[in-house]
């Protein structure tokens, strides 16, 4: 069994990945540190975790207790990443950061970009994963495919819609109940952090077309929608894409590709690490729609992936679909 | 006091329609027709409208008692308002139709398209006004005063976000609590038929870019947000279009435009006539939002906006959002 | 023209009040203080009045500013109510006050509990109010008719079931869209501070039997409904506490009493001061129905109403329901 | 590996077992008849079980193809239940039986009610089960264990909050989003047809107080929170409630005891066979909080469990609670 720590564990991130560590065959959970809620139980913390009886340690846990196979989760943010990752890998321990603090090849250093269906070889071999979000992930399973219609794109319209649980736990007046509840609110509209790591991958497999990206939050709890519109130079057929998609995912085990555009569905997804792909093409305008869990594919679900083809454990060890509840 | 009779009245506009007339200072109730639930009182039909204590009557009721003043606002459907629109107009009265029976110029006949902010002295001047539905007048707020920037506009796309009462009061498996709540789900994809209506008015004001319409449920009772982008064959900037639009909506009493591209709010449009605006501008791509109550401006409330102009009242007269709840 | 003065009026029941004065034909909208947003717009820290464009102002000015025949409101919580009633009383301005500092009569001093249905005619005469909150009038509505049944009443349960906003605008973790959705909370059952005064009234009215009362958060924004459970000594008819909620309501508009046990509606109370009873019987135990606002009727509506009864005016003003939206 | 069949498949219920025998290890998917989609795909008809593909057959397979050993769940209403049952049954073939058809002691024949934690051993030599619902067996979770006390209860009050899939998945104009959104709404007040059963089982333990039970709809998809309330004749403390409910449930796999009345929460229980209880107590009034999920231990779980006993198989198989979502 490998012991499996979690950095920053008080978040709905954090919750999933203690679930999912929880039942993960060869993983066990290690230390869970909090700075807000040290000496809590977690299924204090956590009502919808009544079964986890572990109790949160104070800052700094981690690393003593740290050995040299563990992997260390870094829910907690950016600049707690940042600190805490190489003192991490000085341990010879593995790294999965949730945070965007490596995620841009700037500020990457040794870190592998965490999105297996098209790194997993590089992440098999890394010692730190950037484990990308919702967002990013999202629209990265609809444009990383395309690659070889590059040329023919001119322009990608990325419109996301949400549940509120992307935004984290900390209590502010946009989250609460009575903001989101009766509302869709657009936001980020004048440049939202993470449509940079998009275009960076975009640009990767060679899409250099302007992208928009254009957020909202709906009122869910988990879940995320994207339709990612891509206009033509020259027309690009539903096909050409279902082709592309079905070749690119053949071998991936959380990306369905469904022929009828009505398929994708958000509470299939819930509680899953896979994701939904749909493709529907008027007037020479492709429509690309995504689905996932954002705490699934879109957070944890991912970073146990990772943390598989990291440790060299078959990719969908402990994220069997068929254990959600839908 | 004018007379208004509703035929259709069963339904989720016709309850809106009935409310507003109700507390209308012109205007009386007059019969309001159903056929499922004819005898039953508005206030056991429709539990939200507790005071109004009028009995729904049977088919036919409303062109026995029609007088040639009266207006008729249908609200049951296509083939209803095909079968009853000749026989009111013969009596001399009134009739807005909420259906999409003439809203085509193939199907119109007579009729005036009756978007006021477009078409405010036909509308004025007509016996029978074709109302448009909540999806076409989102898009409709945006597109129509770009007249001037038609031929810069290579695409358009209309990603709308709609709550359920825009699907009907008829009992479906996809209307219901446990499929709505929990899911947003695109529909219509392979052409939604409310798309031809928001082509006719895009190429009435020369907008020949081809337009995209991809209609989405929330989990919503009221409200639709929907996002429009405008892809420019050269680039049209943020303050071109709010220049226009201030200019096209300043004497219009129901729009906003707001700078504040997050100004625009579900919650404050709830049981109003009323729309917001608000553009952003990314990567030479235009986005505008426009939100507005789909039971309101998208259905009863621009069907009264539009009785108001017919007879000659004060466009806003009893309209006034200020009475909304919130 | 009376001005109206709001104190801690960034809460939810302070935007409903600050709705409610500014639509009110008698009554202007003086300071808005607030500690939290001083200078910002009350259409920007409350979204969804967008036609109020009053900026909130400092700690303070209120009292700077009082005239002797001003309104104030107080809705910033207790310890903001004990320190500024006595300098409002001093300058001869009348006090409504939404917190519980004046409720307990060991704390009351010159305030009368504002409960218009009981003590209307000393409200007139009053100089400092102690407006209840939701539950409470929920729960006094349910039993204060009762008087003449008390000595056959063996116990009252209380079982209410109140939408988020009764707990505030403050951001917590228990008030976030992600924890509220999906679930039903009882809390408080080991003493809410509100059974206190429920007691208080239910003893004014001879009912001196025991009073359990337990709160539920369910997953709406506004309405609460009040199950009341009056366990009988001897048995009582439904029939007959109808006939004392009718004799008692008879003269009072804001409270309807329904025949059919299924007519308290919550959407038809939204943004109304408007309150819904309804009785059942069984086994000898009799059950009632307790419907309202939990803004309107058992906040800012009640507030008003008791306002307008402070200044002689009709005490319908302003709170007509057939503005409403449903 | 035994075969379970379902008749009546179409529904929320049918939906959670046919989601539970596909993951069971030790039973297969046979026959799920549906009268409403014979043909069609369980994906495509539960959108969110996007794994199973088994098509749905027409009335009458599940007859034709049982074998001797199979076990036939019944989920489609109770006529169909007393039409097929005798002929499941002279097929040597096991039975459990969803609707409320054998429930009731007059109807029940040879069947055993399916309330484990009372009659497990009956249960594990039944070939009919008769299995209870949600709100049966949230109320008699709080009422069995108390026989002991019987004699010194005076009153029993149940107030139980529901999701609306308790209600099936038959389209009516009370189970649309539109009208469950925003509402929380009692029902069955004069009568609820599951009130006999729970007197019933109450009874048998020796019960013999009135019993009050009022159901309500909450706008959830999936839960229920019961809260029984005991009115005593001579005092009961809460502590000797909770004794007893240790007791009974000391070697009841899917029952937790809570000391914390805080500590029952409905996203932990949701896809689970699992159920919360904790204790209050207040001015000599006991009251008991029970959760569970309706389509799980108040429903398809239950049934689940109950035929794990009648086949031998550990309780517990396929029932494991961490594998749900939260």
């Amino acid at each position: 069994m490998i012991t499996a720590h979690v950095v920053g564990a008080s978040g709905y991130a954090a919750a999933e990945l203690i679930r999912l560590i929880d039942r993960h065959p060869s993983v066990a959970l290690g230390v869970l540190e909090s700075r807000s809620s040290p000496g809590s139980a977690v299924a204090d913390v956590f009502p919808w975790l009544p079964h986890v009886h572990v109790a949160f340690e104070e800052s700094g846990t981690v690393l003593a207790r740290l050995r040299e196979d563990d992997v260390v989760f870094l829910a907690g943010g950016r600049e707690q990443a940042r600190q805490l990752v190489p003192a991490v890998l000085a341990k010879g321990a593995r790294a999965i950061d949730l945070s965007d603090a490596f995620r841009l090849q700037q500020n990457a250093g040794e870190a592998v970009f965490g999105f297996p269906e098209r790194y997993r070889d590089r992440i098999a071999g890394a010692r730190l994963v950037a484990n990308p979000g919702c967002y990013v992930t999202a629209s990265l399973l609809a444009l990383v495919p395309l690659g070889p219609l590059a040329e023919r794109i001119a322009n990608v319209v990325i419109d996301a819609k949400s549940g509120i649980t992307g935004a984290g736990r900390t209590p502010e007046v946009r989250s609460m109940f009575a903001e989101v509840y009766g509302d869709v609110r657009a936001y980020g509209l004048e440049g939202h952090r993470h449509g940079h790591e998009i275009v960076q991958e975009a640009r990767a497999v060679g899409i250099d077309a302007p992208i928009v990206f254009s957020p909202h939050v709906v009122p869910l709890r988990r879940g995320i929608l994207a339709d990612v519109y891509l206009v033509a130079r020259t027309p690009i057929g539903r096909e050409e894409v279902l082709a592309l998609y079905h070749r690119f995912y053949a071998a991936n085990p959380f990306v369905t590709v469904f022929h009828d555009v009505r398929a994708p569905h958000l509470p299939a997804l819930e509680g899953t690490n896979d994701a939904h792909l749909a493709v529907a093409e008027r007037e020479g305008i492709v429509q690309v729609l995504v689905a996932l869990d954002n705490l699934g594919k879109g957070a944890a679900g991912q970073a146990v992936q990772n943390m598989n083809l990291m440790l060299g454990l078959p990719e969908e060890l402990g994220l069997d679909a068929r254990t959600h509840v839908g």
